[in-house]
Formats: C-alpha cells, structure tokens, sequence
C-alpha cells in the first residue's frame, strides 16, 4: 500500500465500522419510522467507504476520483446521523466526519 | 462465463435488483418498524446475490460453496417477504425462492 | 425503481458481466504479464458497475454522482481492453463504452 | 458490534488489506504468468473477508455460515500465497491463515 494511503484506509475503515453499526442499531430502535434515511445512508456510506479503502490498498488509479466521492457520501451520512440523540448516530457522524476530511485530503 | 452457470447468474441478478427495490421501498412506507426485519435481510440478500453471481461469472473455485450459502440466505429473505402485503415484497419473495432453487441446482 | 434507470442498469449489469469474464479469461492467457493492466483494470470497472446498478436499484439519492465515476472508469477499462485481440477483450471494451454513454446519460 | 467479533473482524480486515496488497504487487511483477493463481485467490479473499467483517459489523443471522466460507476461502488463498517467496505473497498468506483461525474459532 502506498504509504500516504495509510491514514485514509484507517479513517474509511472506521467509518465503515461506524455506519454498519449504527445500521444495525437504527432498525432496533423504537421509532425506526425517524431512522429511515440514516439507514439508507448508512448502507451507501458503508459500500463507498469499503471500495475507497479498496481502492486504495490496491493502488486503484481512481483512487483519487473514488475519495472525491466518498467525501461527499460521508459528509452527507454524517449530515444525517448528527440530528439524532442516539449514541450510534453520534459516533456514526464524527467517523463519517473524520473520513470525509481526510478523503478530501488524499483526493487534493 | 461457464455456460451451465447462465440460469444460476441470472437469478441472482433478478434476486440482487428485487432485493434492492424492496429495501428502498421498505425504508418509505408508513410503518417501518414493521419492515426491519426485511430491510435487514433484503441488505444481506442483495450483498450475496452479487458476490455469487460474479464468483460464476469469473470461474471462482468457490461458485458451488457460495451458491449454497446464498440459496440459504435467499430462503431467509424470501420466508420474511412473503409476510408483508406489499407488492415490493411478494415480488422479492418469488425472485428469492426462485434464486434459492437455481442456487441450490448450481451448488449440487 | 426508478423507470429512467432501466437501461442504464442493464448496461452497467452487462458491462459488470463482461469484466467478470474477462478478468477471469485474461488470467488464463499465455502471456498474463501483457494482461496486467487489463486484469487490473476489468476489477476496478466490475466493481464500480455493481456499485452503480445496485445504487440505481435502491434510489440512492447519489446514483448520479455515483455513475458520473462509473463512465470515467469504464472508459479507461475499454480504453485498456480494446489495445488487445482476445475475443473477451473486444468483447469487455464494446461493454465498457456502452456503459460509459449510458452512465453519462443518467448523470446527465 | 457484538463484542465477541471483535477479532475475528480485525483478522478479516488486516487479510483483506494483505489480499489487496499482495494483488495489487503479484500484477506488477515480472512473472505474472506464475502469479496468475495468486492474484485470482487474492480477489476472492478479499471480497469474502469485506463481506465477513460487515456481516459481523451489522449483527447478521448469517455471520457463522458467512465466516466458515470465508475460512475455506482464506486457507485455499494462503496455501496458494506460501508457495511464492515475495515478501507480499508470505505477508498474505499469514494474514490468511490468522483470518482462517479467527473464522474457524468464530463460526464454532
């Protein structure tokens, strides 16, 4: 893996860890209804994170244009889980931030 | 592509897409609570249909362990399905017992 | 789904199989080491176009975005494929540029 | 995440890295011919360990049966990767005979 690669491989991961948690803890809540579109982003944060961090640990020539879009997926999932009180939204939108950040950054 | 995979692949294409229309119209209808389960398994489903389908579509040793596998989780899926009333679900419910068939066909 | 995506989704679900296919057929070839780029590029291309069809499926609110990346890739994958003579190759290359139009389309 | 996946999804996700890795360098060497097997099992490697660590992430009913494939396919991709002297190829199948154990350990 390209060395530089290393510390947005690890953010991609944790916000992969984060969304298909906070996915699962979403559909167990109460009031799954006010959940729905933090699901739904969750599953497409998910599957970018996975194929950015992919795309990385094995030099993928898109690389760059595949950070680009997960920032944005990212930014918009973290957007979403940040309106709600639960811990898993929580801890869901600061890894999403944190991903969003340093995709831009390796996407620069 | 291994021709006597061509049924099997297809299958799982309609499972993969069915899966997929259920998931997004689960997360829009009024009791959602009511529909985590399919959501949940609709996710899981439509996430095995594309690996098995593009493990025949490359000739992966592992086509039969991993068309088992799906003909499980599709059976799953599809046993949940059939419970709900929506035409999103009924029609996921047959595409599922239909992939599960030719998954096991394919594995045996 | 969304009625728009129907032939883009077959597009990228074709352009996917003939990746699968040639990625698997270009390991095969005697002279692996002129493959290389094809090999490589045919798994980038494959997975973004299951990541395409399926965002379409499920209404993701990125499908454009996503299949914006999906015509930049398919167009180097074809670009790649259409330098070898391999029957898969010229095969994958004609899936990949019709994938990139229909990709440009929908994001359009 | 369930607390007793932790390891197993840590295992999943370092032979995933070294799956990529190892397929990314296999194509750039100069033997690639030799290297044909690798890089195919590394795909398949990586993509069951991708969906076994979700799965585990996101609570699946499936997780056991989803870690026991991704055992076999993990001990078939290391025992491939041993025979081969680059650094890479004994990174990877370390990485894959640790993930074999943790979903071994896991799905029993």
């Amino acid at each position: 893996m390209n060395h530089n690669f290393h510390d947005c491989i690890q953010a991609c991961l944790e916000c992969l860890a984060a969304c298909n948690e906070c996915f699962d803890k979403c559909l167990s809540e109460d009031h799954v209804k006010m959940m729905a579109e933090c699901i739904r982003l969750d599953r497409e944060c998910a599957e970018i994170c996975a194929f950015a961090a992919q795309s990385m640990q094995r030099n993928s020539p898109f690389a760059a244009q595949i950070c680009r879009l997960c920032a944005e997926i990212c930014e918009a999932c973290g957007n979403e889980c940040k309106k709600h009180d639960h811990d898993h939204c929580q801890r869901c939108a600061e890894a999403c931030f944190k991903c969003a950040e340093a995709c831009r950054q390796m996407a620069s």
